[in-house]
């Protein structure tokens, strides 16, 4: 397996916790988000994945891109352990609390879109860092709440073990950290964070520990 | 079975084929998004889903929220017919398919979004529309190399029975169309919109035949 990356991008980092979880090994290919105007632009990296995004996936051949479907589909081929609940109802809510990092947080405040708004919309640095906090803070919030008011909570986003949703949350609020948000308003979502982080499949799967960290 | 739902929102409308496609019946319980503030920030909403957002399903007790989980709940409990392809690598395509409207299109123009735009960083209608038009016709261009470039695609996005993938883009063709957004450059793309709006689940889950249309 071969895993096209970059350090600092939370999909990547979704999929290498997952990869990590399930004990697989895999190549390390780094793509630089913002070298040579972007590696992901590069024809050969696009000919793969059209939306010149990371992560990639490489499985002997099969390609795969979005990291939730990545992550669904190593579920799905190596089933131990796994990362979703048993039951239906389980699933729709680590579910659920994945895409509502991956959908309500994560595609307002990724390198794009700050570009967008600083060199399209000409918005100053102040504007666009109150763009990120807005987004992440509030998202987080409904976070906190989602996992606060529901008994299923435990350890980990759902249960004692790490699924899906732990392994969403954990690059968002690297990512929120690195950025400066405020996180002294989602206790729950913090305290899954910090002990996802004594889990060593999350330990080591951090940005810093990337053979492309700078 | 109740769907609470606004006419208008994507996401309720993608639940909306998935429930039809499944033949099941249910009681439409409409969120109006603009009348009184917004009826999905009022307490009661709140409460059942923090991220005050549409749809919820509420499937005799078990609340579901975000829409994608939403279906692969519906799929996982209803099986027939499937929405999703029987090959891990095939259902894979269909959920990165899925993804890249929820996750790279969707959510860069929902209501609150544009809001901010013009709200919070006082861009002018033009750079609003501009903004949406950005990531629309990016995004769908993305989504016309997939399907264009994978022999998989059939009279749909994955063969020639609805999954997922079309459920996700024929929402995302009705606001594309109401916003003016290009989209003569996306011929895949519109030849399978048009040949999933002759099926009759999704030609009854359109907007304007809704119960709260105006």
């Amino acid at each position: 397996m071969k895993l096209y990356n970059y350090f600092r991008s939370s999909a990547s980092f979704r999929v290498r916790i997952a990869l990590a979880l399930k004990g697989l090994d895999y190549e390390y290919a780094p793509v630089h988000l913002l070298k040579d105007g972007g590696q992901q632009f590069a024809a050969g990296f696009k000919a793969m994945n059209p939306a010149a995004l990371v992560p990639v996936l490489d499985d002997n051949g099969t390609v795969l891109t979005q990291s939730l479907a990545i992550i669904e589909y190593l579920d799905e081929t190596r089933p131990q352990p796994p990362l979703l609940p048993n039951d239906a109802a389980g699933r729709a809510r680590v579910r659920a609390l994945a895409l509502t990092v991956a959908c309500e947080i994560h595609p307002l405040h990724n390198l794009r879109v700050l570009g967008y708004l600083s060199n399209t919309l000409n918005v100053s640095d102040e504007q666009k860092n109150a763009w990120y906090r807005h987004w992440v803070e509030t998202g987080l919030e409904t976070l906190e709440q989602m996992l606060a008011s529901d008994s299923r909570t435990g350890l980990c986003c759902h249960g004692d073990t790490p699924t899906l949703a732990d392994i969403c949350l954990v690059p968002q609020i690297f990512n929120a950290q690195r950025f400066k948000a405020r996180l002294d308003h989602v206790p729950t979502v913090m305290r899954i964070h910090e002990h996802c982080l004594t889990l060593p499949a999350f330990a080591r799967s951090v940005p810093a520990l990337q053979p492309d960290a700078e």
